[in-house]
C-alpha cells in the first residue's frame, strides 16, 4: 500500500522526524528478517520511544487500515517480521531501558528492545539468572523472545520463555494500553493474557514493557561431550539419562554432518569419525553438578559411546557450548542459502525422526544436516544449497513439507521454538485442524478488529 | 430457566437415563461448591462419560441457549462452579481414567475427573512427581485444577499448574473438539490456547483430556519449623532466604491465630506464644536438602527466630505439612461460616499486608486469621463468623473489599490461586481495568458466541 503524505506527517508528529524512515535504502533492511527467501518492502519504518507513541501509531494505523509489523532485532527464522502487506514496520529497538532488576523479588522489568544477553548480564551482576537462552541471545531482544516464546538450550530443565514472563504492558491495535499479570508468581485474576500474548508473534498486540522472572545464579556449571557411532546410540543414552531420574540443563546433539561443519568453522578438535555428538551439561550446587556429570558420563559409556570427556574447565565448557551455538553459521558456510527448520517430536521418536530426515534428504538429493535439543525432542534440520539452483530450492520446499508431515505423524509439531510466521503458516492447519484455525482467527479479531497487526501471519 | 421435556429426553439419549439427574434433592448438592454464601439451583446435572457425549450436550445447550457449568469436585473457593443462571451442571466425575503415565516422556494423560492425589500417586509409582499440590488435592480433580490454574504449597520452586499443562483436548461450547499443545515441552504452533484455557474457569471450553508434565521424584524431602515473635520477623527471614540464593520448595506461614487454631485441631505441640510460624522445606538430592535445611535454620535463627527445629523424620515432616494444610478446617471450627480469601502481594510487602489485614479486622470487629505461602506472597486471610449475624457478614464483605484494594495498591492481585468465579468478579475491573475487561469479553465471545458456558463468571 501507499501511505499518504498526511500519514507521514502524523507519524513524524508522533515519534519525531528522526523516528520515521522512508528512503528505499533504509526500508530495504526492514524488508526481511533472518529467514531466507522471504522479502517484502514496508512503506515506512517507525521507531517509537514510549508506550504512548506506540499507542498513537497504532490508533493511526487502525484508523487508516495500515498494516503494522512490530519488530525487535529481526533475528527470527520463520519470516515472522517480514512486512508481507507493506505498511509500517514498528521497530522497538529504541526502547532499550532495563527499568529494574530486583533480587528481593527475583524479577526484572525491561523495555522490549533490550537484548536477551544484556538482560542476562544485568541479572548476573546481581547474582541472578535469566534462564531462557535462545541461540540468538546476543542479538535477539526480550520483546522478540516473548513475542515468539523463544526456547533455547536449557528448555528441558528450565522451560521456555513463557515460564518466565510474569507481566506485560501491551498496546492493542486499537490503541488501548493494557497491563497483564504483574510482579507475582501466582495470579489468576482473569484469562491468562500474559501467556496468550507470549508467542503471539506480534499479531495481537505490541509489547511495550516486560516483567520477567529470574532465578538465583547456579553455583556451578559443568559440561561434557560424548561421541557415538550413530545418532540412534546417542538417543539411547538420552533415554537412559531420563530413566535415571536426571533432567540435565543441557542435552544437545549434532549429527555427523554438523560435527564436520562445526569443526571446520570453530577448530575445536571434535571427533569427525563419530556419527553423533551429544553435549551434556548441568548446573546447580557444586556437589550436584559434579555427581551428575559423573553419572552422565557413565550412562553415555554404558550406552556404547565411542568416547566421553568432561570439560576440564569453564573455558572448555564454554567452547563446547559455543560449538553447539555456532551450528548455524558453520553450516551456512557450506552454501549460500541455508534453510534452518524447527520440528519437535516426543523424545523417544528422535532417532527415528532424524533417520527419516536423512532418508528424505537423500531422496530429494539435498544436503540436510541436523542438530538440536535432544532433551526436548526439538530438531533443527538445516538444508544448505545454492539459491540460484531453483530446482534444488523447489525440492527443498517439498522435502521440508514431508519432514513436517512426518513430525506430525510422530505426535510432534511443525515449530518448537522459532514460530509460525509466514514460513509455517501453510502447514498450521495440518497441525491444529480447521476448527482450531477458525478459533485462532476469532481470537485475532477480538484483539485486532481491523486486522492491521502483522497480517499474513498466525491468526490470519 | 426451565428445561423442556424434549431437552431432558435428548440429554438422556446422549448420556443415558442414568447420566441425567433432575430430582431437587440431587440437584441441591450441585447448587453450591466449597464457597460459602453462594448458591443457585441447576435444572439438571448431567454426567457424561466420553468427549463425544460432552460435545453433544454442548451442541444441544448452544442450540437451546441453556447455561452449562462444567464441574469437577466442586472444591473451589470462589463460587466458580455455582450455576448462577440455572441450566445444566456438567459433572465430569465419571471421566476418571488415567490414560497413560510415561516415564520415558515424563508425562501423564488423564481424563478430567481424576483427582489430583490419584494422579500424583500414579506418578509416584513410576518414580515421578506431579508437582502442583493444591491444598484440596485429595478431593480436587485435575480438570478442576487446570480450569482454575491451581497453585499449592510448592509454587515458588515448582510454579503452578499452568507450568505443567502440555496439552488439552477441549470441547467448544458450539460442539467442536479441539486439541491444543500435545506431548511436547516446546511447541509454538499457534496461539497458546493450552495456557489460555488453563485458568479460564470453565467459561471458554470444557476440558475432556489433559496431558501434564511430570518430573523425576526428588530423592529427599526435608522440613523445618521456625517460630518468630512477629510476622514481620518471619518475613525478614523469608527475604534473607531469597537473598541467600535459596528457592526452597516450601515457605509457608501461619499467624498467631492460625497457630492456636491448628494446634487445637491437630494437637501438634505448636508453640502458641509465637507471633508467627514459618514452615520451610526443600526437596532434591539428599546432600542438597540436608545442606539447605541447615542454611535455612541458620538464616531463621539470625533473623531472630524464637526457636527453630528441623523435622527429625518423614513422619514429623508430614505432620508439619499436614498442620499447614489443615489451617482451613482448623479455623472453620471457630465459627459456622468461614470465608477464606486469596490475595497475593509482592514478597517484600507481605508483612505490611498482614498488618493491614489485622488492622482492617480490628476496625470491622471481625476475627480474621491469615496463613499462606510466604514464598510467593500468596495470603489466605480467613474470616470466621456466625452466618446468622447478618451485620457481621455485611462487615466481612466490606472488610474484604478493603483487603482487595490494599493488595492492589501494593502491586498485588485479588486472587493468587483460587480463581475469580462469582465471588471475585465484582473486583476484577479494579484489577484489570475497563479496557482489559472488554477484551476478555471479546475473547469469551470468540469461544462462546451464545454465552452458555458458566455465565456470570469471568468473561461475562
Amino acid at each position: 500500500m501507499k501511505l499518504s503524505a498526511g500519514v507521514f506527517d502524523t507519524l513524524a508528529e508522533i515519534v519525531g522526524a528522526n523516528g520515521v524512515r522512508r528512503a528505499p535504502g533504509e526500508l530495504a533492511a526492514y524488508s526481511r528478517d533472518a529467514t531466507p527467501l522471504f522479502r517484502a518492502m514496508p512503506d515506512a519504518v517507525v521507531f517509537p520511544r514510549t508506550t504512548g507513541e506506540v499507542a498513537e501509531v497504532l490508533k493511526l494505523a487502525t484508523a487508516h487500515r495500515i498494516p503494522v509489523v512490530p519488530r525487535g532485532a529481526g533475528s527470527n527464522l520463520c519470516a515472522g517480521t517480514v512486512p508481507l502487506a507493506g505498511g509500517i514496520v514498528l521497530a522497538l529497538t529504541r526502547m532499550t531501558r532495563i527499568l529494574e532488576v530486583s533480587g528481593a523479588e527475583l524479577l526484572a522489568r525491561v523495555q522490549p528492545g533490550v537484548t536477551t544477553a544484556r538482560l542476562a548480564d544485568a541479572a548476573a551482576v546481581e547474582g541472578l539468572l535469566y534462564a531462557p537462552d535462545p541461540g540468538s541471545r546476543v542479538t535477539s531482544t526480550v520483546g522478540g523472545n516473548v513475542a515468539t516464546c523463544a526456547g533455547g538450550l536449557r528448555g528441558l530443565k528450565y522451560g521456555v520463555t513463557r515460564n518466565y514472563v510474569l507481566g506485560l504492558e501491551a498496546v492493542l491495535p486499537t490503541g488501548e494500553v493494557i497491563r497483564t499479570g504483574g510482579r507475582l508468581w501466582k495470579d489468576v485474576a482473569g484469562y491468562d493474557l500474559t501467556r496468550l500474548l507470549t508467542g503471539s508473534e506480534g499479531t495481537l498486540a505490541v509489547l511495550t514493557e516486560l516483567t520477567v522472572a529470574l532465578l538465583p545464579q547456579p553455583a556451578e556449571v559443568g559440561t561434557g561431550v560424548a561421541y557415538f557411532a550413530s545418532l540412534a546410540d546417542a538417543c539411547r543414552a538420552v533415554a537412559a539419562i531420563i530413566s535415571a531420574g536426571i533432567v540435565p540443563a543441557t542435552l544437545e546433539f549434532l549429527d555427523q554432518k554438523c560435527i564436520s561443519a562445526v569443526d571446520d568453522y570453530a577448530k575445536l578438535d571434535l571427533r569427525r569419525d563419530a556419527g553423533a555428538l551429544l553435549l551434556f551439561g548441568d548446573d546447580g550446587p557444586i556437589e550436584v553438578v559434579a555427581g551428575n556429570l559423573v553419572r552422565l558420563r557413565k550412562i553415555c559409556a554404558d550406552a556404547g559411546a565411542l568416547e566421553v570427556t568432561l570439560a576440564e574447565n569453564i573455558a572448555r565448557s564454554d567452547a563446547l557450548l559455543a560449538a553447539r551455538r555456532c551450528s548455524l553459521p558453520a553450516l551456512s558456510r557450506l552454501g549460500s542459502l541455508t534453510i534452518l527448520e524447527d520440528v519437535t517430536v516426543p523424545r523417544p521418536r528422535l532417532a527415528e525422526m532424524v533417520e527419516r530426515i536423512d532418508e528424505i534428504a537423500l531422496r530429494f538429493g539435498l544436503l540436510i544436516a541436523t542438530f538440536g535439543h535432544a532433551g526436548d525432542g526439538n530438531l533443527h534440520p538445516t538444508c544448505v544449497l545454492d539459491p540460484e539452483d531453483t530446482d534444488a530450492v523447489e525440492r527443498a520446499h517439498k522435502a521440508f513439507a514431508e519432514i513436517f508431515s512426518t513430525a506430525l505423524r510422530f505426535d510432534g509439531t511443525i515449530t518448537g521454538e522459532h514460530g509460525v510466521g509466514a514460513a509455517k503458516l501453510p502447514y498450521l492447519a495440518e497441525r491444529l485442524g480447521a476448527d482450531q484455525i477458525r478459533l485462532l482467527r476469532r481470537i485475532k479479531t477480538a484483539f485486532d478488529p481491523a486486522g492491521i497487526l502483522n497480517p499474513g501471519k498466525v491468526g490470519s
